[in-house]
C-alpha cells in the first residue's frame, strides 16, 4: 500500500528478508534518561528474534537488559534517493541458558571488538515495521508517486 | 584515547567533520512511550545544529517538537570491520521564523518525498559523541588493540 508521504509499507516477511541481507543494525535504547543508539552487528533467528553480541557487563548490557528497545536496519542510497528501513521493537534480554549460549558462540554474530567474556542479547520481534522509499528519482526512473 | 573495547573516541570537531560527509542520519525519539527511529536526510549548520526537513503536521514533527532526541550518523564497512558512528543529542524544535524558513528552503536538506507544506526541524548539538572502530581487521591491517 502506498502512503501519501512517498513510502511503501513493508510486511513482516519482507522486513525480515531485507534485514537478513545487512550485517549491522542500530540498537535504540535509553541511557541516563536520554535517547541512545549504538551500531552493532547482529544475526536473525528464523523466528525473527534479533541476536546481538557484546561484552559481559558492558554499558550496553546494563542499559538494555529487560527493557523495550528498537533495533533499526536500513540500506539507503542517497544518490538514487531510494532504499528501505526496518525497525524491530521488542524486549532485550541476556541469553543465560548455557546451551543456548554455546549454540550462539558457534552460529551467532561475530564480534568486531572481542572481549574476554561476552554475552548474547536477544531482542524479541514483537513489532516489525518497514518502509521502502519510492521517490521521484528511483533506480528505475519511476515517475513521482 | 583508545578504550578497552576497541573503539577510539572522537572529539566534537572530528564528529562534525565526519557527519558532514554523509547525507542521511537517523532520528531517535519516543513515540507512544516506545523507542522509535527514522532515517532522514539532513544538513549541518556551521555551529553543529542538525537540520531536518519533513512534512508539516507529520507524525515525526508531532512526536519530536520540543523533546530531547538523538541523531545518529554512521559509515560502517562490514567487510573491513571498520567505520565510525556519531550521535548528536539535543532538543528538536520546528523552525518558526519565516526568514529562517526561507533561508533553509534555499540552503537546507532536500526532501526525498516532498509534501505540499514542509517544515524544518533543528536539533541542537548539545552533546556530540563519536567512536571509530579500531578492530583486528581494519583497512590497514593493524594488530588488534
Amino acid at each position: 500500500m502506498y502512503r501519501n508521504d512517498g513510502f511503501r509499507e513493508l510486511d513482516r516477511q519482507e522486513c525480515l528478508r531485507l534485514m537478513a541481507e545487512v550485517p549491522v543494525g542500530r540498537i535504540v535504547h535509553t541511557r541516563g534518561a536520554l535517547p541512545a543508539v549504538l551500531p552493532v552487528n547482529f544475526c536473525l533467528e528464523p523466528d525473527g528474534t534479533v541476536v546481538l553480541r557484546t561484552a559481559a557487563g558492558s554499558e550496553l548490557v546494563r542499559a538494555v537488559d529487560g527493557t523495550v528497545v528498537a533495533f533499526e536496519v536500513d540500506d539507503i542510497d542517497a544518490v538514487r534517493q531510494s532504499g528501505w528501513s526496518v525497525v524491530v521493537t521488542g524486549t532485550a534480554s541476556v541469553v543465560t541458558d548455557p546451551e543456548e549460549h554455546e549454540r550462539l558462540v558457534r552460529t551467532g554474530p561475530r564480534s568486531w571488538a572481542p572481549s574476554p567474556r561476552e554475552v548474547f542479547l536477544h531482542v524479541s520481534s514483537d513489532l516489525v515495521t518497514g518502509r521502502e522509499l519510492v521517490g521521484g528519482r528511483s533506480l528505475y526512473g519511476l515517475d513521482r508517486q
